[in-house]
């Protein structure tokens, strides 16, 4: 087996820990003496010890001498763990294998560093894109305090997200939404609108058994989310936040009784402020959300710049009708010019569906 | 070479007949003598020979006791040229490969039966699968006698075909117009209604060089075309018919005399009757239409059955605007379920754009 092969192993393992972690990067890690694997481990969950370490004490016979492949560069300071370089020296690893550096570019580097100055044979880069990739979000988190907003919606090949009588149920097939699920699972929070919780009044929890739901996030300028609703109803179970410019604390507290948490946000365009929300649910430590919102939402959260991701399920049906809604309303960009662009999408069949996966371009607009 | 890579010369042969020798099918030929290929020919234009005839020709040295590869069942019958199974067993053809059966399935093997006859060796089914995509349009046209309509149309990735302006230059990008001018090319009509000739008056026409220019129809209900648009300043030199219910002959006049055709169809819910048309325009010898019709017409032909096939173009930007139109409008199908049901598209990267190409499946709508 080649590092790229071991590297894949460890990239697995690091999955593992998908919608646990969070907001701690996804990792994985590999102990290999003499073409025997013998140790593997993956940061598990939140709080608990690293990859490397858990690769370690995984170990069968005694590490020293061997390599360690890991997913992301090791650490080297004391955070809620002790430094991972510690363990790795401490142990008698003869060379480690890196897949990201660290994103910290004040950091980057260093626990390569440190290893190195121990003795320790170091090779960065392996599989790099495959493991960058997979800390998307944990990056970008880490960079900038705000959490990864990937919007998504399922239209038909004609762009409707529902039929003109506002039947949505349903656009794309069961495997696809079988797949939202899973998405559901891998991040933090799930953002909608009051909107979407006065006509449908969703669950917005993630069905898949065994796996924890996301925080649910109402944008709700003027607090109007019906107390009846399945979100609030439910708030004592499945963490909810209702984000809103509503100060009225009589209003308010018929919700924080139900175990809602509220956010008040400055009023933006007559709206909840976008950017200002995210860097709220940024500091309660939410990496990641998942927008599923209705057109007017997806555009208020375009134009505030917030999303990184688009995931457009498209089904191959044409439901026609002139008054049926396309994913993202609001007033719109005045011509095709001005709109948001987007790389070439990332193409996956699901099912009899299409999932197109692009990354949102910084935005172009004038306005 | 093995009788697959011969077949696939013959393919690409044929394919040099598009848009000339419609309504024709596509057919080339390769004959082959010991390994070597001494004679090419394919159906170069409506009334010229056929492709059997034209590889005959071209033979360099006697085809005896050769091997003929074709991509369709060789006539048998006398239509405007005599039958090719003649030409062949004259010129001593020892072995006939053959991609496609005849569509007709009265005739349908009675040309392989007499090959057989005269002692020639007769394989058939080589590549069929790809010889029967190349005369989608001939086998759909020679049993129905109405044209193959391609629906085609350019998106964002919400959606949209124009910003909430109306502008609509340009969704795709240079690589996917040049691509649209190509699907011009090979088909032999372009349909559009009034609507779009009032608002865009696009000219229609295969702007490469040397192609010949599509016939352009325009679905007219009360001959409301300008006298003064470009289809009908140009139509002496590119043929252009309007399809109208209107019978007022004064009216009908000035565009006769600027050379249009007038093709007159009974009223369907207030409209052009579209099922009717493709009859009268079937009976003229148009195989093929492209459809580049805006949302109302598209919602039309969808809803009377003449759409075969669904050309998206998607490009990867976001538009936004509730006012903003998508591809398909009129009333539309009540929900998810009702709708029209497309085949997964075939995928083709355009520059930045994709291409979903999709089969329409027989309609399964109610009303």
């Amino acid at each position: 087996m080649t590092d790229t092969d071991y590297m894949k192993l460890a990239l697995d393992l690091a999955d593992k820990g998908a919608g646990l972690a969070n907001p701690n990067p996804l990792v994985g890690a590999v102990i290999v003496k003499q073409g025997r694997i013998i140790g593997r481990g993956w940061h598990q969950a939140y709080g608990q010890p690293h990859a490397e370490r858990n690769a370690l004490a995984d170990c069968l016979e005694n590490p020293k001498g061997a390599d360690l492949y890991v997913t992301l560069e090791p650490c080297c300071h004391y955070g809620k763990t002790p430094p991972c370089t510690e363990a790795i020296i401490n142990a008698g690893i003869s060379r480690v294998i890196i897949g990201s550096s660290d994103p910290n570019p004040l950091v980057a580097g260093k626990g390569k560093e440190i290893l190195e100055n121990h003795g320790i044979s170091v090779t960065q880069g392996v599989l790099k894109q495959e493991c960058d990739a997979l800390n998307q979000i944990f990056f970008h988190y880490i960079q900038t305090g705000t959490p990864y907003v990937i919007m998504k919606y399922a239209m038909t090949m004609d762009g409707k997200i529902a039929a003109y009588t506002g039947k949505s149920q349903w656009i794309s097939g069961a495997p696809a939404r079988q797949h939202v699920q899973e998405t559901r699972r891998r991040l933090m929070g799930i953002m909608t609108g009051v909107g979407t919780i006065i006509t449908d009044n969703p669950r917005l929890t993630c069905r898949i058994e065994g796996a924890r739901s996301p925080v649910r996030i109402i944008c709700d300028t003027h607090l109007n989310t019906p107390l009846s609703s399945y979100v609030v109803q439910t708030a004592k179970t499945y963490p909810t936040i209702l984000a809103t410019c509503c100060k009225d604390e009589n209003k308010q507290s018929a919700f924080l009784n139900a175990g809602c948490q509220i956010l008040i946000t400055p009023v933006k365009d007559g709206h909840v402020d976008l950017k200002d929300l995210m860097l709220k649910l940024g500091k309660q430590g939410i990496d990641s959300i998942l927008l599923e919102g209705g057109a007017a939402l997806n555009w208020s959260a375009l134009n505030s710049g917030i999303v990184k991701k688009v995931q457009t399920y498209l089904a191959p049906k044409l439901l026609g009708g002139a008054g049926a809604k396309s994913p993202v309303g609001g007033i719109g960009a005045k011509d095709p010019d001005h709109g948001f662009f987007l790389s070439l999408p990332a193409i996956t069949v699901i099912g009899t569906d299409l999932l197109l996966e692009s990354e949102v371009y910084p935005c172009l607009q004038e306005s």
